[in-house]
């Protein structure tokens, strides 16, 4: 099977990359139920706050699928899948806002009278081409603010893994800064404790051809503070109005020390991942 | 063998414990050679800056013990054993001072016609009482910085297994507080990539009862915004008259981030870790 998505709906089955195998073994799980791919977030199977949102939503899409019964039934019934789903991460906006799409999608589609599984996976479908399109404009609008000959640092994985697309959302910009025939190197942090960085970016990258070292996450201070490092990219988990960015645990002390040697920091995030009426003070992080 | 210190010198041989094998298994290296030291100096089986400067002195205390001939063919001998010793660590400042002690020593015990070995092991036993005395007082000093409930945060290890006495450098001030009857709580980093903090420290602490939590080198930044730490403690490789601190690669995002939320961050760091003449930009770092 060729790999090209860290998640797919593929008819009545959801595909997933298991990455907490990578980078040892490429292994594909096909889920045929929703709680299968529930299980598969909770246990970080697949991960990156796009594709657990879009993950989710095809989880929501198979129950779709399959429930049967009057559509009030069956609307409940999606309710308790969603709360489920929602439970599994509570960090994401994606998350809560792509299922709250599909719920959309399927309560208007039962208020007409139209199929609710059809309606949930066109909403999908929707979901995805838009996310392409956005994976695509974040590259190109990210690879303008990498010179050529660039030295990138990174935190975590911010690529195709961690997004429903094929460029994801910090190292599209790297990708489209090669299309664009500039040389760029990139800096990855392991990204302790599950290793993100080492086991993801680095395969991601690497598999394209692009250069890149993994440094263990408290050599970046040192990495910044000698000038080894032209700009920094990550994305983000979620990103509050007031500029507030959560993302991977070590990201701040990157971040401060990046502003210490005005070295030019940037967050990759599409609009879904914006919260504008929440408070950072207010997320639960995840502790794992 | 009871466990007592980092490194030792007993009659004619050097005890190390291997601290390569820690938490899982207790290990007490027996060297009678100079070359042995060397080797396990090398191979980081003893580290922290003050312990391996004064296994290095012992190691030419051991070679001191065993040469045989002339005096100037022994001391030429000596100069040959420091020359290697000295090349195992370039970071380490200590370990330079330890070894021109010992070759003073012996030096000054050709001229006046004195034995050789016995003026080396003299020179190292009294700076060994010399160290203990140094710890003692930095536990008592740092002590007085340690609130009551205090949580403490440190990086890699600075305790009794990186000196060659019993209480450590930044250690030492924790277990002073503990017996002035307060209350002290210690985040450990993990110390990435060898472990230190959650191999070393965190053994060492809470086999004494002294409660320790290992959080991942990344998450130092998180607890430190959140107001989880009251103050920062570590130790140092090398200490300049600039105020610049050599230590284990990751302290500088830990301090950069204290100093963003008024954290106090103390370097524990005895005279023989000061280099008053060198400049920072001339310290070949240590990648490993």
């Amino acid at each position: 099977m060729t790999v090209m998505r860290a998640v797919e709906l593929r008819g009545d089955r959801v595909l997933i990359l298991d990455q907490t195998l990578l980078p040892h073994r490429v292994k594909v799980l096909e889920c045929r139920t929703p709680e299968q791919v529930r299980r598969a977030i909770a246990e970080m199977r697949v991960r990156g706050a796009p594709a657990v949102g879009m993950a989710a939503a095809m989880a929501l899409a198979l129950a779709a699928l399959r429930s049967r019964g009057s559509p009030e039934g069956r609307l409940r019934e999606l309710e308790e899948v969603a709360e489920g789903l929602r439970r599994t991460r509570p960090t994401g906006a994606d998350l809560f806002r792509r299922l709250e799409e599909v719920m959309e999608a399927v309560r208007r589609a039962a208020e007409e009278g139209r199929d609710l599984g059809r309606a949930a996976v066109e909403e999908v479908r929707r979901r995805l081409r838009e996310y392409e399109e956005v994976e695509r404009r974040m590259g190109e609008h990210g690879a303008g603010l990498i010179p050529d000959g660039a030295t990138v640092l990174t935190h975590c994985n911010a690529g195709w893994l961690a997004t429903p697309g094929r460029y994801g959302t910090a190292l599209s910009s790297i990708r489209f800064a090669r299309r664009q025939g500039k040389r760029v190197r990139v800096l990855a942090t392991e990204t302790r404790p599950l290793l993100q960085g080492a086991r993801l970016t680095a395969w991601e990258l690497s598999r394209e051809g692009i250069e890149v070292t993994v440094i263990t996450d408290g050599m970046a201070g040192y990495c910044l503070s000698r000038g080894m490092v032209d700009l920094v990219v990550v994305g983000a988990d979620r990103v509050f109005r007031d500029g507030h960015v959560i993302n991977k645990v070590g990201t701040y002390p990157i971040a401060a020390v990046a502003r210490r040697h005005g070295v030019p920091f940037y967050v990759f995030a599409p609009l879904s991942t914006f919260d504008l009426s929440g408070r950072v003070e207010e997320v639960e992080i995840e502790h794992r």
